[in-house]
C-alpha cells in the first residue's frame, strides 16, 4: 500500500446522489486529469490552474463526452493527503462515477485502497496516527458526544501531550543509554534520577487517567448497552421498534454493522443507546430455548441498563421467579421496570399492579409500545439514567481499543520505571522498561509502527476517505 | 418555489461516506455561511474570497467545532444555478451533514425543494427547460447509451433546433398578426406564404423525426423490456437471478422504482434490459392463478423479447398447448426458446428435446440457470436481438414523456398550418394554429411555462440538484 502510484476512488457516499466527488492524489494526479479533462476556458489546464481553484469544464473519453464537471486542484503539501490532489464533482450517477474511474485507471492510477488517502496523509506527516484514526470514528460518529470526542481526537487531543512526555522520556533514556558506553565509570550519571523519576510519575499519572476515560469513552463510541429483557410475549421487540421508530432513519447502518444478534442504535438527546433485545424468559426444558434463555442473561451481565418488560394485561399470570430471577441477574445495574400494554388495563389496575413491585429499589412506568403510549417518557427515563458526563471542546478521553491496550502495557513498563528507580537498579534494566514504555506510547501517535499496523487501522476505514 | 430565499442541501449520495458536500444557493449564500466557517488562514472570509477559489477552515456551532471542512466559492452568474454558491466539503458522517444544515437554517437558509438548485439555474437562463430536465436523467442513466442522450439533451441537443424553428416561426407569426391589424387592407401581405410554407414543412418534418424518435429513446433510457415466461416451475425466477446476479450491484436502485412486479434492470454491454419476471403458465380453473396467467400475457404484450422458459428435464410433460398459446401471444416479437435444467440431461437428449421445436421460427439455447451454464452466451443473444441503434454523439433523441406529448401536439397543429396554407386560409385562422404549434415547442425548451409544469418537472429531481 505504500507505493508511490497515484490513486483515486468515489470519496462520496455510494450510490447515487445530485453530485459525486472522485479524488485523485500523488505525483501525477495534474497530468492523469489533464488528458481526460478538457477546461471550458482556452488555454486553461490543470497543470496551469493556480493551486485552490476551480474550474468548470468536460471530462472525455477520446471524444465521446461523458460529463460537464468541475476540477478543483490542490498542490503538495497543501492538501489533504500531502501529495498533489484534483478533485473532479461529476454529476451523481453511477455510471459516471464508475467511468470516470475507468477512464483514470486507462491513465494509470490504481484504485485506492480502504483509508489509502488518509495513509498517505500520515505518511506525509499531516497528521499523526491517532488523528487518522479519528477521521474514522468521526465519519462514523452517530452522536453528538461520539462526534465531539473524535472532534477533539483529530484536532490533537492527547496525542499532543503524549508526544511531549515521550519526547521528554526518550530524551532521559538516550542519556542513560550513554552511560551504559561509559560502562567503566561507573560514577557517570548523565541522567538526573530525580527529575526522571519526577518525569516517570508524570507519565504514569497522564496514562493512568487516559486508560480510565476508556469505559466511558468506548460507551460514548459505541453505545451504551441496554438489555431489553422479561417473560415471552411481554412485548418485547414491540418496545425496541418503537424506540427506535422514527429515530431510525437518524441512526442509519454502517456497512458491516453485524446483525446477528437483534440490536440496534438510537440516539437519545445526543447519547446513542444500544438496545438488545432478547429471548424470553421462562422455564422451559426445551434445549435451544435454554440457550437464548442463557444469552438473555449473558445479555443483561453485558448491560449498563436493564429494561425488565412485564405484560401489564397478564399480571396475574406472571412468573414471579423468574422476574426475581432476572433482577438477581441484573444486581448492579440501573434497572427500569417497564410495565406494557397499559391501554389494555384501567390506571387503577395499573397502579395496583406497579405498587406491587414498588419494593425493588428500581424504577418503573407504564407504557403501551403498540399504541406508543409513554415511549417519551421511557426515553427521558432513560437519558437519565444513561449518567454520560458531557464531553467538554478539549476533553481528552480514549476511545480506542488499540490505544487502550498500548495505554495498559506503557503504564505496566512505566510502573517497573519507578520501581526500578526506586530501588536503584542499573542503568540497562532501566533502560529496557523505558524502551518498552517508548514502544507503546509511540505506537499510538505512529511514531513507532508497522506495516501490519497500519494495514489493521487503514483496512477499518471506507474507500475514497 | 420561486421565492428569493437562500437555499441548502445535502447534494451527494445520502448516507455515510468519506466527503461529503452540502451546497447553498442564493444571494445570501457568503454571508449565511461566513457566520459559521472561520477559514484557518487569518483575515480571510468567503466574502472576501475570490470566486472559484477553495479554502480550508472550520464549521463551528459557537464555540462547538463541527467539523474541519473545504469551502468554494462561486460568484453569481457564473454558478450553477446562476446565483452566489457556497459548497462546502466535509466529512461523510450524518451527525455532521445534518449539524451543518441545522446551522444554515438556524442562519436563514431554507432547505432546498427537490430539483431547486436545478430550477434556479433553469429561472436564470443557465439552461433551457429541456436541459434541465437532461440534468435528471444524467444522473438516473444506468447505461451508456441512456447516459449518451441525456449527455446530448444536456448540451443543447434538440432544444437548440428547435429554438431557432421556433423563433422563425414567431416571427412569421407576428407578421401575419400584423397583417391582421390591418384588416381594412385585404390585399396587404406582410409574411410571405411560400416561405411559411416551406418553413412549415421544415418544423413538421423536424417534429416528426423527433417524434418518431422516441420510441427507441424511451427503450434507452427505461431498458428493453423482456418477458421472462414459461410453465410453473420451468425455472423462470432462477433465470432471472442469474441474469441480474453480478450485475445488480451495477444497476442498483433508484429510490421510488417501483417492486409491485418482479422486475430486474440489467446492463448487458452497455444495453439496459428491464426483465420482467411472470407467473407460471399452465392450465387452470384456478381464479387468482388465472390472473396471474393473464398478467403474464400482458408481460409479452409489452415486451419487446420473450425468453420462453421451457424445463429441458421434464419436456415430456410440457404441455406443447400452452407453448403454443404463449408463441401465439407472442407472436411479432423476438422470441428465445430457453432449454433450462440442461445439466440433467444429456446432450443427445438435448439435442432431440431442441429439435422438436426447430419448427417455429425462434431461436434457441440451452442453459442452467442454477449451474450457471450458458447464461453468458445467452446474454450474448439478448444483446444481439435487441437491435439497439448506436447513440451517436450528436443524436438527436427524445427520450422524455413530456417532450414526446408536446411534440405530438405541435405536429398536429403545424399539420393544420400546412393544410391552411394548402387551402389558403384567412390569416385568423393560420394565427391560431401557428399560436398553439408555438405554444407546444415553446413548452419544450420552457419558453412558454407554468408553475405547475415546473412543479411536476423538478419534484423528480433527487433534493440536492
Amino acid at each position: 500500500m505504500s507505493d508511490n502510484q497515484t490513486i483515486c476512488a468515489v470519496s462520496t457516499a455510494p450510490g447515487i446522489g445530485g453530485i459525486a466527488v472522485v479524488r485523485i492524489s500523488g505525483h501525477d494526479a495534474f497530468g492523469v486529469c489533464d488528458r481526460i479533462f478538457r477546461a471550458a476556458a482556452d488555454g486553461v489546464t490543470i497543470a496551469t490552474m493556480p493551486a485552490n481553484t476551480v474550474r468548470f469544464g468536460q471530462i472525455s473519453d477520446g471524444n465521446d463526452p461523458i460529463d460537464e464537471v468541475l476540477v478543483t486542484k490542490f498542490c503538495a503539501p497543501h492538501s489533504f493527503t500531502g501529495e498533489n490532489v484534483v478533485e473532479i464533482s461529476c454529476h451523481g450517477s453511477l455510471y459516471i462515477q464508475q467511468t470516470i474511474l475507468q477512464l483514470l485507471l486507462a491513465q494509470g492510477c490504481r484504485m485506492a485502497a480502504a483509508g489509502e488517502f488518509t495513509q498517505r496523509a500520515f505518511l506525509h506527516g499531516k497528521m499523526d496516527l491517532s488523528q487518522a484514526e479519528a477521521v474514522a470514528d468521526l465519519i462514523a460518529s452517530q452522536s453528538r458526544a461520539a462526534h465531539r470526542l473524535a472532534m477533539n481526537q483529530m484536532r490533537g487531543g492527547f496525542s499532543n501531550e503524549l508526544t511531549i512526555l515521550r519526547d521528554k522520556l526518550l530524551h532521559f533514556t538516550s542519556l542513560i543509554e550513554l552511560e551504559l558506553d561509559f560502562a567503566d565509570h561507573e560514577e557517570l550519571e548523565f541522567a538526573d534520577r530525580s527529575e526522571l523519576h519526577q518525569l516517570a510519575n508524570e507519565i504514569e499519572l497522564k496514562i493512568k487517567h487516559l486508560s480510565d476515560s476508556f469505559s466511558v469513552g468506548n460507551v460514548i463510541k459505541n453505545g451504551i448497552p441496554v438489555a431489553i429483557v422479561g417473560e415471552t410475549n411481554a412485548g418485547k421487540s414491540t418496545l425496541l421498534n418503537a424506540l427506535v421508530g422514527e429515530e431510525r432513519a437518524i441512526v442509519s447502518d454502517i456497512s458491516g454493522t453485524t446483525r446477528d444478534i437483534i440490536e440496534e442504535s438510537v440516539n437519545i438527546d445526543g447519547v446513542l443507546f444500544r438496545f438488545v433485545d432478547t429471548a424470553g424468559i421462562r422455564q422451559t426444558t426445551d434445549t435451544i430455548e435454554r440457550m437464548g434463555i442463557e444469552r438473555s442473561f449473558g445479555a443483561i451481565a453485558k448491560s449498563n441498563i436493564v429494561l425488565l418488560v412485564i405484560d401489564a394485561a397478564a399480571v396475574q399470570s406472571t412468573d414471579k421467579q423468574q422476574i426475581n430471577k432476572i433482577l438477581t441477574e441484573a444486581d448492579g445495574k440501573k434497572i427500569i421496570l417497564v410495565f406494557n400494554k397499559t391501554d389494555q388495563v384501567t390506571p387503577a389496575t395499573l397502579q395496583e399492579i406497579m405498587r406491587a413491585y414498588a419494593g425493588a429499589q428500581v424504577e418503573s412506568i407504564g407504557i403501551s409500545a403498540k399504541q406508543h403510549l409513554n415511549i417519551d417518557a421511557l426515553r427521558r427515563q432513560l437519558s437519565a439514567a444513561a449518567q454520560v458526563p458531557e464531553v467538554g471542546q478539549n476533553d481528552v478521553t480514549v476511545t480506542n481499543m488499540r490505544h487502550y491496550e498500548a495505554l495498559l502495557h506503557a503504564h505496566d513498563a512505566i510502573l517497573r520505571v519507578i520501581d526500578g528507580l526506586n530501588s536503584g537498579i542499573s542503568g540497562d534494566f532501566l533502560s529496557q522498561d523505558l524502551r518498552e514504555c517508548l514502544n507503546y506510547l509511540g505506537e499510538i501517535t505512529g511514531q513507532i509502527t508497522t506495516d501490519e499496523v497500519l494495514g489493521n487501522i487503514f483496512s477499518k476505514f471506507c474507500i475514497g476517505k
